[in-house]
């Protein structure tokens, strides 16, 4: 049995994490740390686990006194909280899977410029494995401490690394143009995502400046054969609560059809279960709940691009369930162990 | 394993039970038959069962052809469908489940003034059981028709039995204000349940003459210590997929306090490991996607009432959960299996 | 040209009165105050008044300094914070329309009670006037102070007067179930009103606690012929911005029919242009951005009861459009100036 | 006064109109046709209009009877259902305003090649006028035919064309990535327009086949200096009644910065007072119910791309409201007569 411990267990990411964990055959978590509930029983915060989750949410301290107690630490914090705690888990011995951002960039520089935070533990940085599970099972396998990808990196990379791999996209022209549900906000109290504010709206946000580029970037540019990888990113917030949708553009670098680019991908993830390769068109209602990542494929011919559209549930695949099929592969155990939900509709 | 046939597989009931029973460790599904979408696989339909569920869909020939090879049909059919199919079925020693309203009402003539058909299969309602599981688990374990309760009736009966029972409650002075989500409208199109219909409004409906009315008062009078219930119901339409919230209003014999009903309600409920008794209030939120009930209990001591308020997934514990649940019961597995999902928030 | 003022401009309410009053033909506003956003623009807050209202908004100090070039004073603010102001705006000769709670209630005590704060002008209750305009017109007329209804009390009394005041209704057995729109809970941060916490769900709140149930049987008591009327009340918060349906049960004295009904409301609201007595039932929607109440009438002979339901926006019949419904009417104007929407569908 | 007639009233795009004509000051709506609902009264079908107009809408038969009675006929039919029925007003005199598509593109061929439908009123093609008001007010004033444009057309048209007029765009870098809500869809029963299946989903649909492709390069072409211009188009469907999100992707041709750009906009728009170009970004609740269109303008300078982002309602100024607009012009009114609506937030 696995003894986990999540730090930040009661934002919605950390929650989903709970949900996995608490029916995982392998696993056992020992404590649900929280900065703002601890005291709290995890089911007075979130009602669904009345008669499952009612363990006491213990504080940050107690959450450091019990690590020598644990086998793996998910962490599920604000970028930059993360140095230290991390830190004192990995000298433990304590594996590390990271929910947040502070070790997905490979570079310090660039973390630093578009997180406006000093990276603290430098030092860990080349250890640590980017978990995009479906393009480096290998790394993962040994791996102490996990780089849990972002959401809108998930959907986007794995909807663009088959063309970029195969040299079938001209490296400058991608744009990616994301919708998120209003999970991907957290769970904070703000009025930017109240209800009456979100509701009956779209917009885009972060326009040319949000912090996911840079690690699509990083994990294209390293798919790429030398080639340093420049996207254009806009995410949009949706008026639903979970999904992303990631629609990317990209001019094709030789004639080719849908029909063979289906093909391709399907060869491409034929060993990945979760990733779904279809004849039609991604509907984020169809991956929500699930572990899934429903991915279409349309060519334009009259403007020689290619359109991939990808879907995903962002706090599963996009976080919790993505960070537990990385916990199963780095233990061992079968990658779908507690992941095989189907999507309930409607 | 009992195999399976299922009739109506295609609407929303329909495929929570394909759902259901995909996962089901004792269950396979010998087929599933629609009436609109015979020829179609199962996963063009439903996209989330993609990878999963993608048998070709049979039509109502197909699955009177195959009645001799299952052991259980689950029928989920509009009203006055069922009569024949049930009939054939039991024939044959084909245990059924009917999702339907045909076998609920114990009396042929108020079946018909309520749902303006002839009643066909006079003969099968004496023995037909109403599955309401926890109020009727004995009956349930030897029946061959099992008549699967109603969701309003389900979210009703659960929150007001306990008051009944115990002559808590005026008889005459019940008042149920329930609220529905829109898949309870089932998966027809109608201009009625159009998005654009049904966003940003709720209303009233069938006020005074829901079908559902005969079936709560049968069950409730059944309860009752020589009392003849009849209620007055109110059904409204809210802009949300899923989920039932049943208030019920109802003048209390002689004082007592909410704590002291709460008591009374857990004790009640003690063995029954799907309802869950707050101490505050629920919300349907908590209970979607599972076949949990959460019931809160307040006593308005100003004017003497008792306001009963149950929480249910309206195609889960209103539909097909229970289905699945009156099934285990039905043939001597554990209650619970293949139903113990927890709700996922948000 | 009436000069106004509105104090809490910034908030839901303050926010639709601006609306209204920046296209009223007599009327100019001379300050937006808010607590939270003194210094900004008003369109910086609310973007749809980008090219329209562009005002700075002030803080208190400054609105208190304009008083005295102000006709009449709008104010939309937590309960216990306008003693003060109303007091100092009256001894300047301004009229005050009050969209908060601090003077619909005639008895100290019961505020005191229900709110659980000192009301600080006691003085001023028996000079306020009950603004519910179809009801109370003629008092409105020469009134300086005017206390502004509630959202639920106004939908609730518009749809139970009729039948207290014709003794039509038994007295104790009234029991509203009111369902409303998340604008109803303001705009402020909290976790309660994000939009992944509100979509997707109902729950009833406040039940039997409620502020506005004194309210609503202080009016009802009024209506009625020498009865104390009691309710038990029950709001809901539904998944849409705005509206408010109260669905409202009693027992009925007599043998009446829901078409006997219906004339007697047509004839008891022939003269109140905002009112509409409905054949069937209405739905928020119909009434979304307008200052309209639609009132559907059925009759239960089962259970001889009848079933009002009405609608309102919440934020315009419900706070706004009533205001500046009755400053027509304090000033001598057309009553339905500035104020003739029709509802957009969908 | 105007005489107007509609036809297509009880669809979307037909009611919106009849709202904005009911209060229009110099219009009288002569008649009210429909296909589905000839003989029922206009509220029965919009209970919006209780009170307001109660006319009983007509058949397609009467309403040719009534042309010669009218000055202007409104159009608001399926595409290839309008050829007919605008010569013969034509041929009487009257102005025809087309909310449909069979009027916009110049090319027959294009037409007959998306549409798939042959065109039958060829010759009037020359005639007729693109509608898109700012952009064609000229050729507006003395137009007997009408072609009022596509609700994504608009939104785009208007982002995009001062930089193609201006050059500052590379003519075959253009992406547009367009999210609508299901208004668009339009008022009838299908089952892929239900609330259960858009509602907490987001999917591209028609991607690099949608109707609306040709007529955005068609006006895109015409504003460009000698290139006929190819976008790459894709719309999405988002769960909101109303409102468009158009984002804009191109390569710029020289470095400019946003802020360069937002006061090359406001100049080009200096004269349009629907026209509203932001300092931040738009959303589509702030134009939710107006005739405005928000316009916000990004630099990608990593990537050289500029971002134009365009808020409408896609019922009003993406079509009925710049129908009304259009007609103000045709008859020599002041052009925002009948517009000036603000948005009602939230």
């Amino acid at each position: 049995m696995i003894k986990a411990g999540i730090i930040g267990a009661t934002g919605y990411a950390g929650e989903q994490l709970a949900w996995f964990l608490y029916k995982h055959p392998d696993v056992s978590v020992e404590f649900y740390a929280s900065h703002n509930y601890a005291g709290m029983t995890y089911n007075e915060i979130y009602n669904n686990f009345n008669g499952y989750i009612e363990d006491v949410c213990v504080n940050m301290e107690t959450a450091i006194s019990k690590l020598s107690s644990i086998n793996v630490l998910f962490t599920a914090m604000p970028h930059g909280k993360t140095f230290k705690i991390a830190e004192k888990a990995l000298s433990l011995g304590v594996k590390v899977i990271d929910l947040g951002a502070d070790f997905r960039l490979k570079s310090k520089d660039e973390y630093e410029e578009w997180y406006k935070v000093k990276h603290e533990s430098v030092d860990l940085l080349a250890s640590a494995v980017y978990g995009l599970t479906e393009l480096n099972r290998e790394s993962i396998k040994g791996c102490n401490l996990l780089a849990n990808p972002g959401c809108y990196p998930t959907a986007t990379i794995l909807g663009l690394t088959p063309l970029v791999k195969n040299n079938l996209i001209q490296p400058s022209s991608i744009i990616v143009d994301a919708k998120s549900g209003v999970s991907g906000a957290g769970r904070s109290a703000s009025i930017a995502s109240l209800f009456t504010e979100c509701n009956e709206s779209i917009k885009a946000y972060a326009v040319a400046s949000h912090r996911h580029t840079p690690e699509i970037e990083q994990e294209l540019s390293k798919a790429s054969i030398g080639n340093d990888i420049k996207i254009c990113f806009t995410p949009h917030l949706v008026p639903m609560n979970r999904g992303i949708l990631s629609t990317c553009y990209g001019s094709l670098t030789k004639a080719v059809t849908a029909k063979e680019l289906i093909a391709l991908y399907r060869e491409f993830y034929k060993d990945d279960c979760f990733v779904k390769i279809l004849d039609g068109l991604p509907e984020t209602r169809w991956v929500r709940g699930s572990n899934l990542c429903h991915i279409g494929i349309k060519v334009d011919a009259r403007t020689n691009r290619v359109i991939v559209i990808s879907a995903i549930d962002n706090l599963i695949k996009g976080a919790a369930g993505q960070a537990v099929q990385n916990m199963n592969i780095m233990f061992g155990i079968k990658e779908t162990t507690g992941l095989d939900i189907i999507s309930m509709a409607p």
